[in-house]
């Protein structure tokens, strides 16, 4: 089958084998795949990954032992966690240290005709949700890991760094807290949208306001951090998303003299994801910026540089 | 002037003293009020409270030290602190000892042509939200309290007990997070918009599912507590919205067995409530249920029995 394979070097390869369904697994045929800003960091070392990449899909299960699922359409959670082990135990499934992960660790990932994922990680479609929708719901998952993990009052003022491709979700997410709002950018071409939606935008470079009481890193680059630092209040919150192949530098000093927490932050719950999506709550007609069939695969990591998003189809 | 007052009975007066300017306040002609169950309450005797009734309003400030109010629309807190005990200095107004509260303790309310507050709890009103959505920020506010006393996560199961006034808000806020939520009520006649926002609805006589992490009561009915209690898992939350003149009784050593907390919540931000509005994020008008002059008050008090929100106009 035809398959994007990252070996040093992203190929299209033609005759990459099919997978073989496995116990407790589902044979996935994807009907749309996102392309992520990790994608392209793996393809700079990050994780150290060789395999099929990406990890955004929705699809439809072609194979499975339990044959409920087969039609079915699905999207799916990327870590496949043991489930035996304390970790998974405690309901912490997505820090399963015996975890691969689709298309990031150690499993083949969706940027293929098919690929596998555990019967665990797959969640049903709803009808009202389109496939341009749905392929959303992992990052869209990401953005509300965020209120999964801090309590952010309607009172407070936020800034997100970032109007990225997760920017982009993320203040869709915080908006509907209620909370003051600032998107910080380097992209006004693409504000039109939010702004509509009740959030101020302004470009990095023209920032006066500061003394956010909550500010979210979703830049993808080390600079991102700098300007959440300069954001935010003493006693503060950070927020942080961006995941990179470099070293990044933070004056910790300056973190404890101001007592600012910091968070990371990385996978959400799918659930509440398909929610809102089915609720009509995120628009993200929008953020699609161009779509190329799988076989043009290179040629659309080539064009997703400086992109919202850009979707592929087998 | 003409003024709802209340002392022992509800009276239409038409030679109420219309209220003098005094520094730091402001006089406000109110465009439109609304009727809450808490001034019905106020009416079976809660508070022990004599004066003009009400406390819901959207107005129009006519007098006042600060000329740049003068003209200008307003919303306002209900709660008139003092601003210089030790609890206002710690931020919580609302709970000031020293506070007066519109239309619910020692100030007269907004059911009349004109009423007095600070201008500290004023907030101008967007021109994007017109009257009868403005009218809904006091109910809104309070609805907000709830994300703001606690950290709600987008993976909990949640139920809201009471599809009344109040519970028709909570409820369009509680969804927003992209929690799984269930409406349990006794008015399956007002289901239709809630389960057009993917908010499941059952009555409550016919509750099956049980467990919920969290469960608000807002049924203003001794009762609802009951059934909330029977709704909410061990180490769950219950949060308590009712306000009503009559002791309740809850056994507080099932509480302590299964280890649920429960948390008073009553007047919340204004400012979110305003921004949700101005995002069209909550629907109010499908929760207008008649409107009357205030001329008609005593008439309108008659008719809100069983509805959602009645209407006063001036």
């Amino acid at each position: 089958m035809q398959a994007l394979f990252f070996e040093h070097e992203l190929h299209l390869v033609n005759t990459y084998p099919r997978p073989q369904l496995i116990p407790g697994e589902a044979v996935i045929e994807p009907n749309l795949i996102g392309i992520c800003n990790t994608d392209v960091e793996i393809m700079r070392g990050y994780m150290g990954f060789r395999g099929v990449l990406g990890h955004e899909f929705v699809g439809t299960v072609v194979e499975c032992d339990d044959t409920a699922w087969i039609g079915q359409r699905v999207v799916g959670e990327i870590n496949a966690a043991c489930r035996t082990c304390p970790v998974c135990l405690r309901g912490d499934v997505s820090h399963c240290p015996n975890r691969t992960t689709l298309g990031i660790y150690q499993r083949d990932g969706v940027m293929a005709e098919a690929f596998l994922l555990p019967i665990a990680c797959l969640l049903p479609v709803p009808a009202a949700i389109p496939d341009e929708a749905a392929v959303f719901v992992e990052p869209l998952a990401a953005a509300l890991e965020i209120i999964q993990q801090a309590h952010i009052r309607p009172t407070e003022r936020l800034a997100v760094v970032g109007d990225g491709k997760l920017g982009s979700l993320i203040v869709q997410v915080l908006r509907l807290l209620g909370c003051d709002l600032t998107l910080v950018g380097r992209h006004p071409e693409r504000w039109s949208l939010f702004q509509r939606q009740g959030i101020r935008c302004i470009h990095t470079d023209e920032i006066t306001e500061t003394g956010f009481d909550l500010v979210v890193d979703c830049t993808g680059q080390p600079g991102g951090l700098d300007t959440a630092r300069r954001l935010v209040r003493p006693r503060g919150r950070m927020i942080l998303k961006s995941t990179f192949h470099a070293d990044t530098q933070l004056n910790l000093s300056m973190v404890v003299v101001d007592e600012v927490s910091l968070i990371g932050s990385r996978c959400g719950p799918f659930a509440p994801a398909l929610r809102l999506l089915e609720r009509g709550l995120i628009e993200t007609a929008p953020l699609i910026s161009g779509r190329f069939p799988l076989s043009e695969g290179l040629q659309a990591f080539e064009a997703a540089h400086g992109q919202l998003k850009i979707l592929l189809e087998p």
